[in-house]
């Protein structure tokens, strides 16, 4: 039988979290072991918090996904949100609600699939908590990061002619839901479906990106897509008092998403719209900051933006395809 | 059939959440709503940063314990790390992992005992995040403060020769949480049974103790009760590389927990020292500090704090009870 993490207990599991830190920057003040993490805010900048958890059973199965992708996606989700402000990640603490059975090599692999992020990111381990779980795997996540206060990309200041545009490609991650639900064993998956998988498994929040346009100052508004590019226009629109036309051929569909789409005989737009956790980033850009907001996301080496609608005078939140008009679907709902 | 949290829907229970966070200060710059919260730092200060959780099954059982009560602490437990740092608490973020089938009115009362008590206490609630649980309640909590970094209260910078303070009365939630395993009706619960359910049920953090101590410069050393006041002395001994000897006699003992040790034929004083749950401070004073600190703390009306025992120079932690030293028990463990 495989050691569990009750037998060596809670604080050679702590140690064990201490030791994959990496090398702790001269603004953390306290790091792992004390009643609470210490940091020096950066001058000049305002502190942007975030926290999102995910959950065994509802956002991984430890029988599909590897500890160490599971470790990378509780952080990346957060890293998403620190993104979409404009913001720097600074620090990361890390709570871990875990069953006393759980392999101690598992433990190892999520929170090194952590680390790894942590160290990568500069979102520094700084701290959090173990507590013993009744059933599923909790891992909540903080993370902190720093962003100039008149640089902030709020999600409310979209306006009627601003251009809407998305980075990246959008679907993927759904579309590697999809394969993983299929009951198609990971060996049986062509290299499409397994970047869709990977997509959907290790998601690479746009940090770079956000920062970049954030002083670049040509953006008025940000958003992820945590919940997919319907769910993300639909609610910067309505945060804004505004409505958003999205412009179903200017969407750039990840080709995993159609590839699933294809064999499951649905309409790849949709599918790629409606999706969840591409953790891309959807902007609202005014037209005369249009190439200043290009030449900024152009830093962003590899990663494009595409303009895929536009903010209009009337509440609401359209889908144009061949010229008509119908409503946009409204994506993914947490309850 | 009672309503519930999946009828209403995610957006609602947000907005449900936003109309009790009272009034916001000017150095929350976004609360509730966007991707991410923001907040200025107070100058000349750094964040101190914490996080816990409470879990359904392992801190609380629904049948036991009313939901505002269960919201309440889920707050405190975080806001005691703050106060053993000498921090004053600014923000908070709330993290519910729940049950689609939760009753509304449940929903309510949690947030109704976690709000009340972030307006109370300045930890203003400034995000956070709603996710579905397959099974358990978990309630999630990261909460900033901000404290002058030359007045931070670590906890490893204990010397031999300083002496063992703890404020309030030990023991008395852990006989609440005995109370409440024993079957008991809470109608047949005498007054001090249900002060000690009380205790345990709504801990309350030190926090303006904390402070007060820090901000007076005669503190060396401070951790929280969460574990108890055994694992607290043996936790700041081992982090400073000192020993630590614990008084018996000097021990304040909850009068729930004499009457409860009384009723189970436990020892007392044992059964004290080694109850978790209490979120009482333990400080580290030097002899040459201690009528400054003394001072300090009278300022915190109607808490008492206690000299409980005394740093030594030979590491490891022993109880002393007259005038025989034995080894002081190892008090709570998570795993």
């Amino acid at each position: 039988m495989s050691v569990t993490i009750a037998a060596i207990g809670e604080h050679a599991l702590i140690e064990r979290l201490r030791q994959k830190v990496g090398l702790v920057p001269p603004y953390v003040v306290l790091g792992i072991g004390d009643d609470a993490a210490v940091v020096t805010p950066e001058r000049g900048t305002v502190d942007v918090l975030t926290t999102d958890c995910l959950v065994e059973g509802i956002h991984f199965r430890r029988d599909w996904t590897a500890a160490a992708d599971i470790g990378y996606k509780a952080l990346s989700v957060n890293l998403s949100d620190l993104a979409a402000m404009g913001a720097t990640p600074r620090a990361c603490l890390l709570g871990l609600v875990l069953p006393p059975s759980l392999p101690l090599a598992d433990f190892d692999e999520l929170v090194d699939g952590f680390a790894a992020l942590a160290r990568a990111s500069g979102a520094v381990l700084v701290g959090g908590n173990l507590t013993r779980s009744p059933g599923p795997v909790v891992i909540d996540v903080t993370a902190i990061g720093a962003a100039r206060r008149r640089r902030l990309l709020r999600r409310d200041t979209a306006r009627p002619g601003d251009e809407l545009y998305v980075s990246g490609a959008i679907g993927g991650a759904a579309a590697g839901l999809a394969w993983l639900g299929s009951g198609t064993g990971r060996s049986d998956l062509d290299a499409l479906a397994l970047a869709a998988v990977a997509r959907y498994e290790r998601p690479l929040a746009r940090c770079r990106l956000g920062s970049a346009v954030a002083r670049s100052g040509s953006v008025v508004a940000a958003i992820d897509l945590s919940d997919g590019l319907a769910s993300a226009a639909r609610t910067m629109a309505a945060a804004s008092g505004v409505g958003v036309v999205v412009e179903g051929e200017a969407i750039p569909v990840d080709p995993g998403a159609r590839h699933w789409a294809a064999r499951a005989a649905l309409d790849a737009v949709l599918f790629a719209l409606e999706g969840g956790e591409d953790y891309e980033l959807a902007f609202a850009v005014r037209p005369r900051l249009r190439s200043r907001f290009l030449a900024a996301a152009a830093r962003s080496r590899g990663l494009a933006v595409t303009r895929v609608g536009r903010f209009v005078p009337e509440p609401g939140a359209w889908l144009e395809r061949q010229g008509s008009k119908g409503d946009l679907p409204s994506g993914f709902r947490h309850f």
